[in-house]
């Protein structure tokens, strides 16, 4: 899916939603344990009870190869039932040499058809390049993280007064254009959004953290938006663990419908 | 495995090879194709012609993962064709919030029963702990890696003088002992290892890069070990790939032998 197709589905569905399929073998409805793939039921069921309220959908790697090569299956086949409008991205924090990561990103984008797939910077260009070989697929790379460790390393600053992460937001638009290049920008520090879209103003940004993990939609929003809406803002376990009944994929309905009610109000005070 | 057993098979094998198992099905004799599982096949063989030379194997997951669900059903197969005496290490290169990394961990060291994985480090602690938290299994965090795009971030000079590489590695010690965390340190630049061998003296470095990457074993070595060594010297395609033709296995047992000599020769010069 190119930028266009994007933004388009933005506007169409007054949504930048990505539902991030976090699909927890332990916590899902009980009664699914009893087919023969539950967590493909599972996913099955939430991205039919959500896809016209969401544009993206974001497996997270670690919940399917916890499973193995089962886990693995439920995710070839979940990617089947993701209707094609809708952005798919692989959150799988690959990185590696270059032949390694050519290998990963035809994992990826070729045999599972995702459109994106979040990276990490800590290795490099010729790490990350790879993956932008690839024509209308996307890297999301790791910028400023959501979590207590981005302090860690994220946030030191160099001797050219520059943080890391501004480094890396920096150094990597010269390695791929906004058509291929988001960012995961962390939705706990909704203040520095400001700062983050004069980095890259025309970069989408993957706002991980909305829901559990804490963040405040509208602060980030008004903030961070450019023209193209430029965000797509992940909620996953509000949304899937809603109900742990048979009513789950309802009261996921129910859930993703609150936040894009919040980001239809949004968009239009954007004027998009 | 231990600190201990390591050392122990270290001294014992007089070697401290890693093998890679960058398998690649564009590149293992083609005889192999017609079995029903031709990675597995090419590993299981490889394996049996070398694990008296070697103290480590290191599927590379991308070689596995770009096969999807069939491959890492190799993957799997092929670790229970390890023996016992041999350290595994998933190279993986993973890293997330701390939930995400610790289902990262259940795959590799639970699920496939690796001693080790190899974890990115710009998500800081909460996205390595986890992986700490199963006794008697390893971390192998990315310190210094071999590849150009090494010189885009981790030579960073941070505002307090280091370079990001050594606040690496300097944190991360706080994070977990020497008993169960390495670091990937590139073979590309021996003249360092002194210096990382400064700022880590106990813990054991994955060197990356002999053979194909470039690299110099005498080098690094003398520079690198510590009285237990210290080191796991990983060589990946000058073994596997030895031969294309049906004497594979015994070509690759001849390349890793030739490695496993000079090994032993400064095994001996250090007193080990």
């Amino acid at each position: 899916m190119n930028r266009e197709q994007l933004f388009h589905q933005i506007q169409s569905k007054r949504s930048y939603l990505c539902i991030g399929l976090d699909s927890d073998i332990t916590k899902i409805p009980e009664h699914l344990l009893e087919c023969e793939d539950p967590l493909y039921e599972f996913n099955k069921a939430i991205v039919a009870a959500t896809s016209d309220l969401c544009v993206a959908y974001k497996p997270n790697l670690a919940f399917y190869e916890s499973l193995g090569a089962s886990g693995w299956r439920s995710l070839e086949k979940t990617m089947e039932r993701i209707p094609g409008g809708c952005f798919t991205i692989a959150d799988a924090k690959r990185g590696d040499i270059g032949n390694t990561s050519t290998l990963y990103a035809r994992a990826f984008f070729q045999n599972m058809n995702f459109d994106a797939v979040t990276v990490a910077p800590y290795m490099g260009e010729d790490s990350v390049k790879p993956f932008l070989a690839f024509e209308n697929k996307w890297v999301i790379l790791l910028a400023l993280t959501s979590n207590p460790g981005a302090l860690d390393f994220q946030m030191n600053r160099q001797d050219d007064g520059e943080l890391l992460f501004e480094a890396v937001m920096r150094k990597a638009q010269n390695w791929g254009t906004p058509d291929q290049l988001m960012f995961v920008c962390g939705a706990t520090r909704a203040g520095q959004f400001e700062a983050l879209r004069k980095i890259a103003p025309h970069n989408f940004f993957l706002v991980p953290g909305v829901g559990a993990q804490g963040g405040d939609l509208q602060a980030l929003s008004r903030a961070g938006m450019n023209g193209q809406c430029g965000l797509l803002v992940n909620s996953s376990r509000q949304i899937l663990y809603a109900s742990s009944g048979k009513d789950f994929a309802e009261a996921a309905r129910a859930e993703a419908m609150k936040v894009q009610m919040e980001m239809q109000a949004l968009l239009t005070e954007k004027g998009i």
